[in-house]
């Protein structure tokens, strides 16, 4: 495994912070997840299989659980000791909270001056906002992600996921890693700072680029494409498919496909730029073709001319689809009581050091004991 | 830097693979940019600064350009002795291109056995769909991303943004890191395969998790939480507020700020799951005293009182933003002519080797001369 000799202690909870962890877990990291008496929340969210919650379970497979009340004399002892011996510390608390704890910047380097030390919060460390609470909702409002989905009157929409939570853990997660690159005698303590905001202005690609280049933003359309057209979401005889053309190639193909060359000789339709402004009249000449036949067909017409297209599937048949399967984005675990719970699988494919399941999600403390005496055992040594 | 050491061929072009490789980029690596004699077609996407394509430039900069013709013997035999003496390569050609252009994964291992090979695609390179063709919008289509989006009775809704291209470069970096951090002796040939579909799966959080538990999905519920209430964009005087409760210690705080404790003694809003049962009636309880004032006033009261809460904010507005000017997430860099030119800026901030804009993003070759002279000394050492 990538990471089998790095150790790291883990204070965060709920989502960014533990999504986080369990990346760095998954690729070979030894995680101990220090939780309070009362445990991670998210043990308390959403459905649980055998009293465990399969939310948590997803998001906190392979790592070890640690119960300590940081506000004992002991318990912060003991988080001490695994700091001072750790390679990397995560935290999703709200700045300010790890200073207060007496776990400042300054505190965590003079108990180990080669740390790596990651906090993830709403806003970031710094800066104007950075005491606001924040939460995955309010990132995705505030950065303008919400105000890119949709239709010109709609309101604006957050995504049905916790996309900042998660875009934070994932950069989060690579600045561990890269910092991990270093040999460890070369090491200084390092403090990163990842904001759930930052990570996602960081992902607003052409809505943004399009505002330094014209000083204006493109406008909102729906599943269309601001600056390709056709592209979007189109009805078929039986539902819908969604169909991205991306270039002039594409466009030919899809043409010559739907039996239509002869747009090319309206101006409207010759090129990309006049089919953007002619956007509506360019989805109606599509629609009107595709509305003839079921999605099943045209997705094997369009796959075969090289045309990338797909039909939109719920979460079920997006989860039990064959490729899905294939792919082992779902896998299948113990659950505590013998029987089988599914988690969500490794995106992270290789063909050495892959991620495996080494250890389901733990039962809140199931290895305080333990990590206690590796704790003694280090000491005596 | 973290990454000071390592050598990167990047044969990749649009947005999943150059967003991967720009990370490794800001993170210290020599990241040397492969280009047909055409170019990478996103300089030719969206609008121009002095001749350079605003996207082009915030997803390309700290890298060298080469310009070189894989279609020849000589381009091939130059991007051969690139790969032998780097430490990573990364592509996002379609599976099988790689192999019949003699750059098989068995070819790659005989010219470097310590590379680190990374390839992204739409669907990976296993699977009934992995030949395929694919595009951003076919695995948000695909996952079950675009099916959580909005509300029971709206069309599935794409994000405004290339969501799917930009989670799987995010992961093909971090897949990059983790393998970086074992030693170059130790280093076996390694080929990581990210699949656009994968890593959107790989983010359906609760969506996911409460099918493995239930066996259903859960409500789209547009911008409320499918698992907790009250949570969503309500209505101010002047416009929206996004309000996060996602715990009873807010919903508390939430009552007592507007004056309503006296719900919780009311049987659908006593506790979190009477809440979601009855959404749309707290929902109007909440939101008929939210009307009465401006979203900048409910600002400062909700976030003095301890919930998080921000205002949606447009594209322009997320760009100019106190906070986002604090974080330096627009950089202002030199254009070609000697004008200024914003990028998006690093959300990686950190204490030491923090990413750092070394080079704007290149002209088409701008380092063919300098690479291959490189290689020419490289060569009589």
């Amino acid at each position: 495994m990538s990471l089998e000799e790095v150790r790291i202690v883990d204070l965060t909870r709920v989502i960014s912070g533990p999504f986080c962890t369990q990346q760095l877990a998954d690729l070979g990291a030894d995680v101990i997840k220090i939780e309070g008496p009362q445990g991670d929340p998210l043990r308390q969210q959403g459905s649980k299989i055998d009293g465990m919650s399969a939310y948590f379970a997803s998001f906190n497979r392979n790592k070890r659980s640690v119960v300590l009340d940081l506000r004992s004399e002991d318990g912060m002892s003991t988080v001490k000791q695994l700091i001072a011996a750790a390679d990397v510390l995560v935290d999703n608390f709200k700045p300010g909270t790890m200073d207060a704890m007496g776990l400042s910047d300054a505190s965590l380097e003079a108990l180990n001056p080669r740390l790596i030390a990651c906090h993830i919060s709403g806003f970031g460390q710094t800066g104007p906002y950075a005491a606001r609470p924040s939460f995955d909702f309010v990132a995705q409002a505030m950065s303008g992600f919400m105000w890119t989905n949709g239709k010109p009157d709609d309101p604006p929409l957050r995504s049905g996921i916790p996309i900042s939570d998660l875009v934070a853990g994932l950069y989060a997660a690579l600045a561990c890693a890269a910092a991990l690159a270093v040999p460890k005698p070369l090491r200084n303590f390092k403090s990163i700072d990842i904001a759930m905001t930052d990570s996602m202005i960081s992902l607003l690609a052409y809505m943004a680029t399009e505002v330094f280049a014209t000083g204006r933003t493109l406008p909102r359309v729906g599943n269309d494409h601001p600056l390709v057209a056709p592209y979007g979401l189109f009805e078929t005889s039986d539902g819908h498919i969604a169909i991205a053309v991306s270039n002039d190639g594409i466009v030919d193909r899809l043409f010559t496909l739907l039996d239509c060359r002869h747009l090319f000789e309206d101006s409207r339709f010759a090129t990309n730029d006049a089919r953007v402004q002619h956007r509506a009249e360019i989805r109606e000449e599509v629609q009107s073709r595709l509305i003839t036949d079921t999605t099943a067909t045209w997705l094997v017409r369009l796959n075969n001319a090289g045309i990338p297209a797909g039909p939109v599937l719920d979460v079920v048949s997006a989860l039990t689809d064959p490729q899905t399967r294939h792919r082992d984005m779902v896998l299948e675990t113990p659950a505590p009581n013998g029987s089988s719970m599914p988690i969500l699988g490794f995106p992270i494919k290789q063909s050495v050091e892959a991620p495996t399941l080494r250890r389901t999600a733990p039962e809140l403390g199931q290895h305080t004991d333990e990590i206690l005496r590796e704790l003694t055992e280090a000491e005596r040594r």
